[in-house]
């Protein structure tokens, strides 16, 4: 591999183009080769030798423990309580609640067999042929069924409600096509469970989640989302309501991040779970459940990240600041870190995570490339004038702005910078979304805004899914949701001129 | 159900015998009943519809939550970072490794389809035969194959070592005798994978994860354990060798609560996994591999529990302190919660996770039983009289002791009962465990013991697995381990007269 030269602090180093230093594919050019080379070059994911599952590597998945361990926090703060239900699922249990295995069916990774052996004619290892299932497993593509059985026995009085229960688990859905974090076969996620003595009180928890889900989008990952409700066609198999987030990629593409589901006495009806209410009457219990999953991490990187390599929230970055030493032999190396030390110690105690790459296997070049790919929001530089002046330099990813710091003064920079790199990306990421929401008022304009601007469509529409079907079919558009702030506005349908009620809001969607 | 009265602080309350409220078989009467009834009736975990599998309740998977993160703190202060690797692995890749697919085959849950249709006759759901993978998926029994299968494209150089791995994951056996935490078909787990450039650096990785499994079980659960290494034919299958701790159950079996396995080159080998070394020459990987499982939560409740119910060392609680108010009427509640308002308070602000629990649904005695069933350490009382007098009663679960505390040395007093439970609960344990190691010299005398009083026999062995085997078809009793710090002591085989140069423990065991 060629060699390059890399000017840093007026003084020339020579980097080596490795893998991870080869530049991304530039958005302009293919946003989708862009995204997937990021996701593998910035260590995040990648793909394994199993049909669709991926790898989530230790740096993706240390941007996932961290988006875990607040929503696990906001979730406990809203009263629930995790636990853990089997990963198979009897073919039968999905066969109960009719439009729910209507809706799994075609993506199932089914267990037919518990035994492997040695072939007779010595071909190698094959499944034991008397070793089957009297029932078929199937790979939980979502556990409304198994938990729904398990609720039957824990619920019998309205004292045992509310039941707010949450679940970290893997899942399966055979997809055909499958991309890093945004579409696999196994995808990580949480899934809430909760059953409810009212209806009422069911779709204000179903709403509730909704918005935890918005709050954790905004303020943590920094991504704006809009709240609505999904139509018929487009809501979760067995729900009586749908309500979601919606985000909006930087190609003009929404992406789903986040669902909760209203679901009526569904489920309770098909698993038979009857609570005695206070007066000793047996009636139905009204269930939700809710989750977001992995595919979150495609949301985030979708949308801050730029030709350079990723871009994180310092709420969510697994490290928050770099520390690079320039230095030219063991002794300044040496003085570099003594200084370095006490900063390290000082803004670890106030919870920011550093780190200080000392390798003498890497130049700084490299460990500028590599950090700026990686997404770390503050990258600090001290060489020989730094120690001479007192200082550091520096810099922010999310607008590549530099400057020089006297280090009396760094710690409260950095905790400034990471505040406001916070505050910046989503501002910006808004005014994306906000500059990419187009009403539309007739089909032909829908249409042409669709192909050159993409975004969300804000448009009319009558209501029916034979329209909604026809738009899908001939644009590739589908309602991503009927917000929840939508103002009434009488108007008549692009497509049909039936007449309407409130604007929907349309897109591509990933 | 019949009532019965019970007297709390010289006052008489009417309790309902519910379900919760029956009596736990006693240990002595019947151990194994008595541990599955517990596990049952603390609401920690149940047996779920799909065969072998439990379901994890909230306050089970509380307590597994709080050794989650203790233990995912101790991996990380080792150097150890979280990945995700495909709950499915590819049949061929489990057979690379001729060992290990020895080991795991004849358990494995096996996927040959990816869809359901409806049945052409109308009588439901079916696997749809058009949908049969061309090669089958094992759901993983352990994930060594999949993972050094990536780490084949994740190490070239010795730069890329040691490769420092965790995964927190759910993993699948299909054992035929399963019971609630100790063997299900399903279970949770970390499992640990380094490489490293050198053996001595794997061994010595090796060594190092068994001393923290040690020092958790010891520090925080409370569960004294014995280090050793396993013979050839208790050995993790693939490994080279297989360090472990053992722990002892009050019946006198042993539990095997961790192990960590050197791997050699068996997988880098299998998987063709070499680096560059420092001198450019291609070399092998050295591996290890070490987990542990849900099964702790066996060994926790085994170790420490009474005929009154669980016993949680405080640093693993989910609940440290219950108070409980006595009251007649909403008036004298509200005087209590006003009292014990600000102690909640304090008690949190120090990191001490209270409930006060005022329901009004049930009475005192039924709250005492529950807490007592769920091994709360420290149980608060406030009654009137305590009121008129600035007290609180406190209990302790470990000895049932109970004392009258002014209410301004209550935080203090409550911080000393978490420790000193935590540090007493371990004495008693470690007692019980030193009182049942007992030396024997004879074949006899080892049926002997092993049969009337149980525990670890310290006895000599030739080494050789014939002699194992004997001993295990004969007496049930397995070589549990050879422990760590055996002293060398010449003797002879209790069995077959040859020579022998260490003890090593033999028991029973889960």
């Amino acid at each position: 591999m060629p060699n390059y030269f890399i000017l840093i602090k007026g003084r020339k180093f020579c980097a080596k183009l490795t893998s991870m230093g080869k530049k991304l594919t530039k958005r302009e050019e293919d946003y989708s080769k862009w995204y997937n080379e990021l996701v593998v070059k910035a260590d995040l994911a990648e793909s394994s030798g199993v049909r669709g599952c991926m790898v989530i590597k230790p740096y993706g998945y240390a941007i996932w423990e961290k988006m875990q361990a607040q929503l696990d926090k906001m979730f406990k703060e809203t009263g629930h309580e995790n636990a853990y239900f089997p990963l198979f699922i009897p073919k039968s249990y999905l066969s109960k609640e009719a439009s729910h295995v209507e809706g799994f069916a075609k993506e199932c990774a089914v267990v037919t067999h518990y035994r492997l052996k040695n072939a007779e004619d010595g071909s190698g290892i094959i499944v034991d042929p008397d070793a089957k299932l009297e029932e078929e497993l199937i790979v939980r593509p979502t556990s409304e069924t198994i938990i729904w059985d398990t609720y039957r026995r824990w619920i019998q009085s309205y004292r045992d409600l509310p039941l707010l229960v949450n679940q970290w688990a893997n899942v399966v859905r055979w997809e055909m096509r499958t991309r890093l974090f945004l579409r696999t076969a196994e995808f990580l996620w949480q899934e809430g469970h909760t059953a409810h003595a009212t209806e009422k009180e069911a779709i204000a928890e179903a709403e509730q989640m909704m918005h935890v889900y918005a709050e954790f989008a905004e303020e943590y990952m920094g991504v704006p989302v809009i709240k609505g409700t999904k139509t018929a066609s487009e809501r979760f198999a067995g729900a009586v309501e749908t309500y979601c987030i919606e985000a909006l990629m930087q190609d003009g593409k929404a992406l789903q991040a986040g669902t909760s589901h209203f679901l009526g006495q569904n489920f309770a009806k098909a698993f038979d779970v009857k609570f005695a209410n206070k007066e000793g009457k047996q009636e139905h219990v009204w269930a939700t459940s809710w989750g977001v999953s992995t595919r979150l991490m495609g949301a985030l990187i979708m949308t801050h990240s730029d030709d350079n390599g990723l871009v994180l929230p310092p709420k969510l970055a697994p490290i928050q600041v770099v520390i690079v030493p320039i230095y030219r032999g063991e002794d300044q190396l040496d003085a570099i870190s003594e200084r370095v030390a006490p900063l390290v110690k000082e803004l670890r105690s106030k919870g920011i995570s550093v780190k200080y790459d000392n390798r003498d296997t890497h130049k700084p070049g490299f460990k500028f490339n590599e950090y700026e790919l990686k997404g770390v929001p503050v990258r600090l530089a001290i060489g020989q004038r730094d120690m001479e002046n007192g200082t550091y330099e520096v810099a922010r990813r999310d607008t590549f702005e530099k400057e020089t710091v006297a280090a009396d003064g760094i710690v409260g920079k950095i905790e400034f910078l990471l505040e406001d790199i916070q505050k910046n990306i989503h501002k910006k990421a808004l005014e994306h979304r906000e500059n990419h929401i187009t009403e539309v008022n007739s089909y032909e304009e829908f249409k042409e805004v669709l192909e050159n601007k993409g975004g969300f469509l804000s448009a009319h529409w009558d209501g029916t899914p034979e329209t909604e079907e026809r738009i899908k079919e001939e644009t590739k558009a589908t309602i991503r949701c009927i917000p929840i702030d939508a103002e009434e506005e009488e108007g008549s349908c692009m497509v049909s001129g039936k007449p309407s009620l409130k604007r929907v809001l349309f897109a591509k969607a990933y």
